[in-house]
């Protein structure tokens, strides 16, 4: 706040609000005060003080999961932060998330404190929360490692075979991460056969498997409010060569995209690395998506892993690295992995089997 | 459009998309351009044209979810379809969603088209998604019936009993929903018991139920995109006067709420006619929330039913009411129904049974 030149910061993010407060409801912002604007005397001043808002469903929950913060009841939780400020409507310059308020919102806010001058300040706490601290990469590993468990037991009980759907598939993954201690999936779980292993976020069906088809699943565990993100392609054999030579690509990219993941390596230079391999082979124009991307709260958060990216990779960074080909009518392959950037490398949390496995018609490994 | 004088209409609310277009990818936005604005030959125009924009990674997708429609492949669409237009940027009177659109996205937007006047344009698609078709009903119809049944087997096979916790019984409201045709919950579960119920939408734990609670389950099915929302609040015996007491008033203020709901009533009356019933018996001030909320392809969408509502209800129209009492400390009671405005009155589409079930401790009913 200080380096933004902000008295006040408006945060309206409610994974934001969450990350900074403990406060999980669904409707709710914060108002941080400077502590020159929380006072007129800056000697004396609280160097931050803070305001939660949300609306009467969530009071009993506020006292219980951010105890000794101040709460506003109110349904417009932002404006009425604004309004009602330390005393009286907001004053000089109050930053607000203008990559998360809407147009309307922000009309709302500035007629809720007309006299305050509101100042884009979009990824501030992003920023702090790209790098986890120890409590938060616990709670990642235990929702990685759900979802390892998981993929290995619905392996060893012969789930993956012809004649099962998608969506058992799917389904099995899923109660398998709760009987693993998640609270549920970290987002809806893709499971592709077949031709649908072409598209890369492919809802699952009732499409039976069939011999001979990949099989992607995309998927992962919530925990403590932390989300796990792993992909494994596997083959339900016979395998084709086709298929054998792309699984190796993408493999091989995948390892470089790991092997790059450093702190101050540009995200888009590990982009690059796993891309390099892709395109070395043939197939750039079938990875059509970036190489991976941050993991916490939220399954898709900073730093991006893209050929756009801006980020730099930080001590602490989670993150994914999923390349992919797809071959459309055909058939595609992704491999990802939860990883932490540490000083020597990248840490993976998820550590499922990544060599092809090619599985026989009840569903158990032949390689 | 014609009603708002617009010569093309920007949707960039995914759940806007799919509605419009069938298309169910997590990245797209919708480009409509009026007749007058998609050539310059107005008599021999198409009255209105389409372009879906969405990025590689649904490409396969797109073409089989929205066939015949123009696809335009690109990474942030709706600047995208702006700078695209039918043939160059767009130019003319271009409404944008702004409710959804952030301030940062509207500079994007402005950027892609600079001579474009773009006009605040919030709530057009979710007017028509308000008022539902046969189809749709029918989709919520069979989600409301996972809810139902699941609760019902649930409450069978003495699920509901002291020992169990909150989890367990989320679990497996979740899990006889998918064998009921559900491709998953409609929203995250709601177990509350004991002093929890009185928390509106607590989250499970792992706290055991215990003889003496309310139990409180707020949940629903997704079927075909559909999502159907149930509350209904038991008692693990034995039952004390205050808690007969506050469920007999829930009751009553539901089915004041049921009986109100007809075409051509203002929304906020038929919040009025259940708070009434809760105020009169003395508990304004413990019936925290609005009566309820449109229901569809979202969980909470237009209209709205609370004491600020501005809609009136329509023939068609797919609402839930849901009155509540909270004493914190002690629990609380809530009973929710989705129903369907039909110009008799209101048809229910959930039917568990809202009399008050008290349980003994194997999870039996006493009464």
């Amino acid at each position: 706040m200080a380096d933004a030149g902000l008295d006040a910061l408006l945060v309206t993010d409610r994974v934001n609000v969450r990350y900074l407060t403990g406060f999980t409801g669904s409707n709710a912002a914060l108002l941080l005060l400077s502590g020159a604007a929380s006072t007129e005397d800056p000697d004396t001043a609280d160097p931050d003080t803070a305001t939660l808002a949300t609306d009467g469903r969530y009071t009993v929950q506020a006292a219980a999961e951010a105890p000794g913060l101040a709460v506003l009841v109110a349904r417009v939780c932002g404006p009425a932060l604004l309004a009602a400020g330390p005393s009286g409507p907001m004053i000089g310059r109050v930053g607000f998330d203008s990559a998360q308020v809407t147009v309307d919102a922000h009309e709302a806010l500035a007629g809720a404190a007309p006299d305050a001058d509101l100042v884009r300040a979009a990824g501030l706490v992003e920023r702090l929360r790209a790098v986890k601290d120890a409590g938060e990469i616990d709670a990642l590993r235990l929702a990685c490692a759900a979802a390892d468990a998981a993929l290995a037991g619905a392996l060893a009980d012969g789930v993956l075979a012809p004649g099962r759907t998608e969506r058992d598939v799917a389904r099995e993954l899923e109660s398998r991460m709760r009987d693993h201690g998640a609270e549920g999936p970290s987002f809806e779980t893709i499971v592709a056969s077949g031709a649908n292993a072409a598209i890369p976020h492919h809802r699952p069906t009732d499409a039976p498997l069939a011999a001979g088809d990949f099989l992607t699943m995309d998927f992962g565990a919530l925990v403590d409010g932390y989300r796990s993100d792993l992909t494994r392609t596997v083959l339900l054999g016979p395998a084709a060569d086709w298929q054998c030579e792309i699984y190796d690509v993408v493999d091989a990219a995948a390892a470089a995209g790991r092997a790059a993941l450093r702190p101050g390596v540009a995200a888009r230079d590990v982009d690059a690395a796993a891309r390099d391999v892709v395109a070395a082979a043939g197939y750039a124009e079938a990875f059509v998506h970036g190489l991976g991307h941050g993991v916490g709260l939220v399954i898709h958060e900073a730093p991006a892993v893209a050929t756009t990216a801006t980020a730099t990779l930080e001590e602490g960074m989670t993150v994914t690295v999923e390349p992919g080909i797809y071959l459309p009518g055909r058939g595609g392959v992704r491999i990802e992995d939860t990883l932490v950037v540490r000083d020597d490398g990248a840490e993976p949390l998820t550590t499922s089997q990544r060599d092809l496995l090619v599985l026989d018609g009840h569903g158990r490994r032949l390689t």
